[in-house]
């Protein structure tokens, strides 16, 4: 596709390429060195999304990506753009692929040097800091390669699925090159005999294993390949787990899919399984180490395959210049019969779970009754997002059954995650039904986001796990330390300060099952769910993660350099 | 002084240099990465102050190191440290001297290169990022080199009252090197002869004027030379004005003092006096857009002895290797003398303020009201912490009566500012009055920070300056833009949100005058004034300065590269 760009101004370029990518909101926030590009995108057919603080846009951002494909944030200079470094971190991490927009001082504002407002060392500061976090960056200062700069950097988001940064100088938004739109570049293909040679070895070796499996990892989410993995599984009756990142990216309930594998954290029947395997096929999955149960792990590299955006390995040799997509596209299309039976699949079925009104509530009883709604059959996508600490580890106990239903920052555990990113979830996907579970020490960093759910009349549930400190944290290192504790809120009085959304005081299991009946059936406000849980109480994923990280955090101590 | 530091280790060699810096306080969030360090700061005599966020927690040592002269920080590897970029680039910005210290992965879990949680590209992103924001910074991976290495940048951050960075990787907080500690280095001085020279011209110049004036910087504040240019200005019978950053430095209600210089943003008579100057000796000022309004400064360069930590110019000549103190100092210790009569000073009367308690609340009537209550005696210091926008620009009508009572960041400009501020002022200055001015846009970013207030019964005012939006920037950039507006809160309930402190819900001078007394006199919780304005209400001092900027702002549209 050409565009007709000759009359076109960079600012409008800009928002013309980003909707050929799919983005129709953007986050952010205004400042005046941006208002000139912001106040063209208020006109423009994309949506600006304002939120509380930038980082909650970078974070919101970043969630909209995962699900939408692509997405944006437009910050002012320095004190909106460094304020989201964090979030573009943990999409760099996660490889999400956000597009960060922020303005600068005019070109003509900066001879002599001058110290304007906003500067921190000198007018490059914000570039030099996002070249270490980004994948690719450009600043549009020259009229005549803002085009083909807009195009490199934007193609290369969408292929390394990771953020990319564009700085404007306010005085460049209204200028019109005049220049013809770039040519689009081929997107870098797999070389043909190379990606040849490399299927045909591994579909040999899947088809020559006794006992082959499949470790769904989260890129062939991000890459939109769950369909060819299906497939594959399918047609070679080959069993499915998922890494933690990699939750939901295949529907939990499908007859092939055993669980999570998570080394020692897991279920000892998946984890027996995959470290029995001769042929574990990992595709698009991060080996890092929570995601890999800290290290516990047990997979002998000799019998794996081992595929990713950023390299493909069989057993201990690696092919170069191979994508992805095309060697799971390739490798999903071969007729593999298998000469050995496999074991057979387990049906899902729903643990029963029986209500007891009058107990105090648990972490591991609550996830249960979540559970048990999300099984229900519903018209609507489901969309669980979990914060950090047991936000997640006990939300692994849920099972999802569509696709895409599960968000986490499992590898990069920025705490703060789940709030914000609900509002760009609910952005992207209007009629789904979103749910974020959160602890109270991570809801005081970015919770008050709830405040643009509000604004927006968008129906997240909020569940708060609020257990009064850094619960992770007081059983990787117990002792009685006053910094793990964190002041007490009355989450459920927040829709009176923020005037609107309802709020639930939860201490029993009656309460919770109420207060998440009637937040189900709310279609236009949100919903904060104040689940009290006792100091001690976790799940058992948790307290197994705790007892092998617990060896790691404090190991200073013993030795010396 | 030389430490007996052969039998402590990296973390207890860290702790007791601090304290020997005059840090009491260390403000931060635990995580795994820096528990250990941080256990050991629960142990030690430093106070730990937990924060609701990082970047809190760094606006918070920001304001410590401002009041206190050194302040530190102590976060988590990356999701915690890339967290406070912001705060640190403020800190940067205006010179504070804020230590960041902060955990890493430990040496030996890097083996093999793995990807460990909160990692972004590799070990060494986030020491890459802050190399730009801070002066100086070390990794302490080495034991026979870290005791040097904290010597070194702390060293750096009290003489160049900027940010430092220093990393631990987890597994070194408790190696002991054995080395002793390194001898303490001799702070560079001045250069005798070029010192001399320059305090002799200076000193004839300032002699020979007709009539000179002193332009006090915040500088003067950050080197705790207030006694010298008081003496310096007394002596000779030299005027002073102060900028928008050095507000307070020194007392607004000496008889010496005309007012704040802002170019042909401020009170004309002092603009006219100070630009007819035939000497202007500007000490320890930053030539900032917004500090000396916009541009608008008329400042002959010719006439002005122009004295920072980072430069001596007089006229068009330059001095280097000279001290700020150096040279401040010599030149208070000369015998200056005038042979020309001096303009007599003003004396500071305060303007009677008469309430009208029916009336509808204004911010200019609220800062009157505001200056009424710090006219009168108190045994207390009152410390006011303007944020941005009318917060800080309102404020400029405010009279300070002692030093140092006006904090803001009124060049790096960054929203969010004022309520960690008061946090940090506050532990700082136990026994110190604090008010914090935010407006609504600015206190949804960090106001949550009132959390923390709450949680160490911290008596400090925060007024909420409530219009409903970005108001400087619907001034900036007049129009029905959307973007501008702000989610309406009900900052008087969040009392009731986090148990403790008073709401108080503000229409009228009536109300303000009434919540303003009762709130003085409360000393063992916050409270927070939500003033309600209308929208279209500011300041004189803003709606001169929108004006201005306005020009500025949108100045694309007519133009081409």
């Amino acid at each position: 596709m050409t565009l007709q760009a000759e009359n076109l101004s960079i600012g409008q370029y800009l928002i013309q390429r980003l909707q050929d990518y799919g983005i129709a909101d953007v986050f952010g926030i205004p400042g005046d060195y941006v208002l000139s590009f912001y106040t063209m995108l208020e006109e423009s057919p994309l949506n600006t999304v304002g939120c509380t603080r930038e980082d909650c846009a970078g974070f919101a951002a970043d969630a909209y990506a995962r699900v939408n494909g692509m997405g944006a944030l437009c910050v002012t200079y320095c004190v909106g753009g460094l304020s989201v470094c964090n979030s573009i971190a943990g999409a760099y991490a996660e490889k999400s692929p956000v597009v960060m927009i922020t303005g600068s001082p005019g070109l003509r504002e900066r001879v002599h040097n001058p110290l304007l407002h906003h500067m921190v060392r000198d007018f490059r500061t914000q570039y030099d800091v996002f070249e270490k976090l980004c994948v690719a960056g450009a600043e549009l200062d020259d009229s005549q390669t803002a085009f083909r700069e807009i195009d490199r950097v934007l193609a290369a988001c969408q292929r390394f699925k990771r953020p990319v940064y564009l700085e404007i100088p306010r005085d460049m938004v209204h200028v019109v090159p005049g220049t013809p739109a770039p040519a689009p570049q081929p997107e870098p293909r797999s070389d043909p005999q190379v990606l040849a040679e490399a299927v045909s070895e591994a579909a040999a070796r899947i088809e020559a294993a006794k006992q082959p499996v499949l470790l769904v990892g989260v890129e062939v989410h991000r890459f939109g390949l769950q369909d060819e993995v299906l497939h594959l599984a399918e047609k070679a009756n080959i069993p499915m787990a998922a890494t933690m990142l990699g939750k939901g990216v295949v529907a939990e309930t499908h007859p092939l899919y055993m669980g999570l594998y998570e080394g020692a954290l897991g279920r000892e029947e998946v984890t027996k399984y995959v470290e029995a395997s001769d042929c574990v096929v990992m595709l698009g999955t991060f080996m890092t180490d929570i995601n890999l149960g800290i290290y516990t792990a047990e997979l002998n590299i000799g019998d794996c395959i081992y595929a990713t955006s950023e390299q493909l390995r069989i057993r201990h040799h690696h092919f170069h210049e191979i994508r992805l997509q095309d060697f799971i596209g390739e490798l999903s299309k071969r007729d593999l019969k298998s000469s050995h039976p496999r074991r057979a699949p387990t049906e899902w079925e729903p643990e029963s779970f029986e209500l007891q009104p009058a107990a105090p509530i648990t972490v591991s009883r609550m996830i249960r009754r979540l559970d048990e709604q999300l099984a229900e059959p519903s018209e609507n996508d489901t969309i669980v997002i979990a914060d950090i600490g047991d936000a997640l580890f006990a939300s692994t106990e849920l099972t999802t059954h569509g696709r895409s239903e599960f968000l986490s920052p499992a590898y990069y555990t920025s705490m703060g995650f789940a709030v914000p990113a609900s509002l760009g979830v609910q952005i992207a996907q209007p009629e789904a039904r979103v749910v974020a579970i959160v602890g109270d020490g991570a809801f005081q960093m970015t919770g008050m986001e709830l405040s643009s759910l509000v604004r927006g009349g968008l129906p997240v549930i909020v569940i708060v796990l609020d257990n009064g400190g850094y619960g992770t944290e007081r059983l990787l290192h117990p002792g009685d330390y006053e910094f793990n504790d964190v002041h007490s809120w009355q989450h459920h009085k927040l829709p009176e300060v923020l005037g609107g959304g309802h709020g639930y005081d939860i201490r029993t299991e009656g309460e919770f099952d109420q207060a998440l009946t009637t937040a189900w059936a709310e279609r236009s406000q949100p919903s904060i769910l104040q689940v009290r849980l006792a100091e001690e109480d976790c799940s058992a994923s948790l307290e197994r993660l705790a007892e092998m990280m617990s060896k790691t955090v404090i190991t200073g101590k013993e030795t010396s350099s």
